[in-house]
C-alpha cells in the first residue's frame, strides 16, 4: 500500500509514519514544518529533543531499510504541486493531519484564530479537490476530534460514532433519520473540525470519494514501538500551555516538581488514547476503508473516559505532586460528564492500552531525563478564550501576586 | 443607524444600500468589486448597462441628497484595515453578502472550488473575528441560503427556521431537543454558507455576538423601488449560465427569442423571493436584531415554493417561447417537494410579492430594451458537478449536433 502521511513530522503523524513504514507500506510524508516553525514563534520546545526531519528520516532508513521521502508543501497553498504529487506518486491512501491542531494556540489573537481557519479549512479542501482532479480512488483518512461533539447535545446517552438517530416530525408523524451528529465546537480549532467534516459529506456524495474521519480523543504518552528504537527518532512531546495536552502536562510537572495546574474546576470529563493506540488506529483504519459511493466513515478513536481533576488526583498519587487550581482560560461548562461508542475500531481489533502508572512512569522518566529543557515559564495557559475570561486570569494572576508580595 | 454592507455593489447588496439609505440610515459600502471582475472572466456582462459604483454612488447622492461612502477592502484579506473601518465608522450593524455566490460557478473547477471556499470562509470568519477585536456591539446579518437545508432531512414537512425540534434517545428514554437543522448544501457554493453557520454559532455562543443568518430562497426581478428612478440606479441582471437565477433566466430567453432552458427534468421545487422583497426583509431583520447572548436568529427568507418545470411552463404560457430540456450539469434528485416556514418575516411585516404576469412582464421589459446586449453562447449552463455529469453533458452535446447536422 502507497500512503502519503500529511502532516508526518508532528506528534501524531511522524509515528503514524513509523508504523506503516515498519509495516510494509510505501510511505510519503508531507510536511511544510509549520509544527517547528511554531515553536519558534512561541519560544518554546518539545521537551524530548527530536532530530530534524532529514536525520529522522536517514536514520529511519539506516534502521529498518525502508525509504520514506519528504515532501514539503504547504497544504492550501501549493495546489498544483500537490495534484502533480498525486499523479507521480499515485498513493492508496492519504492520512491528513496537516492542521493547526492547538486549541489555546486557536484563540491567542485574531492572528491565530485567521490563521486556523484559513490553514485548516483549505488544507482540507485542497486534498479533497485534488483527488477529485487525480482522477485517482484514493482512501483519505482524517484526523477529526472527539470535541466536534461538545458535551450537550445527546447528553444522558453514550457518543454514537458520528451519526445519530433522531426523530422528526413529519405531516405522517413522528419518523426516525441517522443525521451527522450534531456540533457544539468549544475553539476555533474544534469548530475548524465540524468545518471539514460538511466538507467530507460534500465530496463523499458529490464524487464518491472514499473518506473515514477519525474523531480522536485527547492523545496522552510519546513514544510507540518504532519511536523507541533510536534517539534520533525520539517523539516530540509538548508541555506548554498552549499545545501541551493535559495529562502530559501533569507528568511533566511533576516529573520537574511544579504543582499540577488545572486551570478551573477541573470538572470536565473528556476522551483519551495513549499515542500507540493512535497509530494503530490509523492502520486499522486504512486496512478497512468504506467502498466507493459509501457515505463517510466515523469512528471514535478514543479508549476511556477521565474528568480532569482525577487525572490530577492521579499523578499526584503516583507522584508526590500537590494540586493548584488556577483561573480557566477557556469559556467551558464547570462539569460535563461524558462516555463515548469506540465499538468501530475494538471490532476491527484495538486493544487498548488504559491508563496505569507503568505506562505513566515511562513519561516521567522522559521528562526527568530531559527536564533541563523545561522552560517553566511556558507551563501556564495563558490563551483567553474571550474578554470575560481574560478578566478573569487577570485577577487571578493579580490575586497571585498580591499573595507572593505578602508571603 | 449606521450600517455597513458588505458586497454592496452586487446584486442584491446595491439595492439593500439604496434601500436603507433612502430610510434614514447612514450607510457604507465595503466591496472589492470582485463580481464586476468575474464577469470579465467569463466574459458576460450584466444585461443591465450598470454604471461603475463611482457613478452610481454620485447620481445617488445627486438624487437623494444622502450620501454613501465606498470602502474597497477585500474581506478575508485587508483585516487590519477592516478592524480600523470599523473602530472609525462604528457601524450599528453589518449587512454581509460579500460571498462568491453562484454555485454553477463555484462547480466549474478546482480553482473555482478552492476561491469559493477560501473567498467564503475566510470572509465571514474575519467580518466575526474584527467586530470581537472591536469590542463594539455590533449586529451582523448576514445573506444565508435555503440551500443550507438540502431537501431530505425533514422531508415531509415544511422546513423550519434553522433549528429543528428532534427527538433523541437517552439513558431515560427519548427526550426533545432543539438542534441546528441538519444540512445537505449541493455545491461548493452552498456548502461555504452551512460552514458560515458553524463560524456564527461558535461567536455567538463563544463572545456573544448578536448574529442574524436570513436563508435566502432563489431570487428574481431586477429593480426596486430605488434602483427604478433612474438609469444610472439600475441594478444588476445576469442572465448567463452560471450566475443567472432560474426565473430570470427563462424571461430573458423569452424576451429574445430564445428556448426556455429546462436543465434536467425540471422536477426539482425550490423557493423563490423577488428582489424588492430581499431589501424589505433585510430591514426588518436590521430593525429586529436578537439580544447578546441570545442565539444566531435565523429567518427564512423566502415568499413561494415553485418547480422548475412550471415556472418555465408559465413564462411559455406568458411569453409564447417554447421550453427545451437539456442534460442536467448538477449532482441533484430527478424530482423534490419543498415547502417552508417564513413566519418571522411575515410577523415582523413582510407584505410577499408574488409571482405574477405583470412583475415579471417588468423583466421582459427590461431584456427587451437591452436585448442588443445579450450574448446567446452564454445563457447554457456548462458547468459539470462531477465526471458523471461532465459525461452527460458532453454526450447531451454530441446529440444536438447531429440532430443538427442531419438538419
Amino acid at each position: 500500500m502507497r500512503v502519503l502521511v500529511l502532516g508526518g513530522d508532528g506528534f501524531c503523524g511522524w509515528p503514524t509514519a513509523l508504523h506503516l513504514s515498519a509495516r510494509g507500506a510505501e510511505v510519503g510524508i508531507v510536511d511544510n514544518l509549520s509544527r517547528r516553525e511554531i515553536d519558534n514563534e512561541l519560544g518554546v520546545q518539545s521537551l524530548t529533543p527530536i532530530a530534524a526531519l532529514d536525520a529522522r528520516l536517514a536514520a529511519w532508513a539506516e534502521i529498518s531499510g525502508r525509504s520514506v521521502e519528504h515532501f514539503p508543501l504547504t497544504l492550501g497553498r501549493d495546489y498544483d504541486e500537490l495534484v502533480a504529487l498525486l499523479a507521480a506518486w499515485q498513493p492508496d491512501a492519504i492520512v491528513h493531519f496537516a492542521e493547526q491542531r492547538a486549541a489555546p494556540y486557536s484563540m491567542k489573537s485574531s492572528r491565530n484564530k485567521r490563521y486556523t481557519v484559513a490553514n485548516n479549512v483549505c488544507a482540507t479542501h485542497d486534498v479533497l479537490a485534488a483527488i477529485v482532479e487525480s482522477g485517482l480512488d484514493i482512501h483519505l483518512a482524517h484526523l477529526g476530534t472527539m470535541g466536534v461533539y461538545g458535551y450537550g447535545a445527546a447528553a444522558g446517552a453514550p457518543l454514537p460514532e458520528g451519526y445519530l438517530t433522531v426523530r422528526i416530525e413529519t405531516d405522517d408523524g413522528w419518523v426516525e433519520r441517522e443525521i451527522l451528529h450534531p456540533v457544539a465546537p468549544g475553539s476555533i480549532y474544534h469548530m475548524t473540525k465540524t468545518q471539514d467534516q460538511l466538507l467530507f459529506q460534500f465530496y463523499a456524495k458529490n464524487d464518491a470519494l472514499r473518506i473515514t474521519d477519525l474523531h480522536q480523543g485527547v492523545v496522552w504518552g510519546c513514544q510507540t514501538e518504532e519511536t523507541r528504537v533510536d534517539p534520533r527518532l525520539i517523539n516530540r512531546f509538548d508541555y506548554d500551555g498552549d499545545y501541551g495536552t493535559v495529562l502530559n502536562r501533569f507528568l511533566i510537572q511533576a516529573a520537574v516538581g511544579h504543582p499540577l495546574t488545572v486551570h478551573g474546576s477541573g470538572g470536565q470529563t473528556r476522551a483519551f488514547i495513549n499515542i500507540q493506540d493512535t497509530v494503530r488506529c490509523i492502520a486499522l483504519a486504512l486496512a478497512h476503508p468504506p467502498a466507493r459511493g459509501d457515505r463517510v466513515a466515523i469512528f471514535n478513536q478514543m479508549t476511556e473516559c477521565w474528568r480532569v481533576r482525577d487525572l490530577a488526583g492521579m499523578v499526584a498519587r503516583l507522584t508526590g505532586a500537590p494540586v493548584e487550581f488556577l483561573a480557566n482560560p477557556r469559556n467551558e461548562a464547570k462539569e460535563n460528564e461524558l462516555s463515548a461508542k469506540n465499538d468501530t475500531l475494538i471490532k476491527l481489533g484495538l486493544e487498548p492500552i488504559t491508563l496505569e502508572a507503568g505506562l505513566m512512569s515511562e513519561i516521567v522518566e522522559i521528562a526527568r531525563a530531559h527536564a533541563s529543557r523545561v522552560d517553566l515559564t511556558k507551563i501556564p495557559s495563558a490563551s483567553a478564550w474571550n474578554a470575560e475570561r481574560a478578566a478573569a486570569l487577570a485577577a487571578d494572576q493579580d490575586a497571585q501576586e498580591q499573595l507572593r508580595a505578602a508571603q
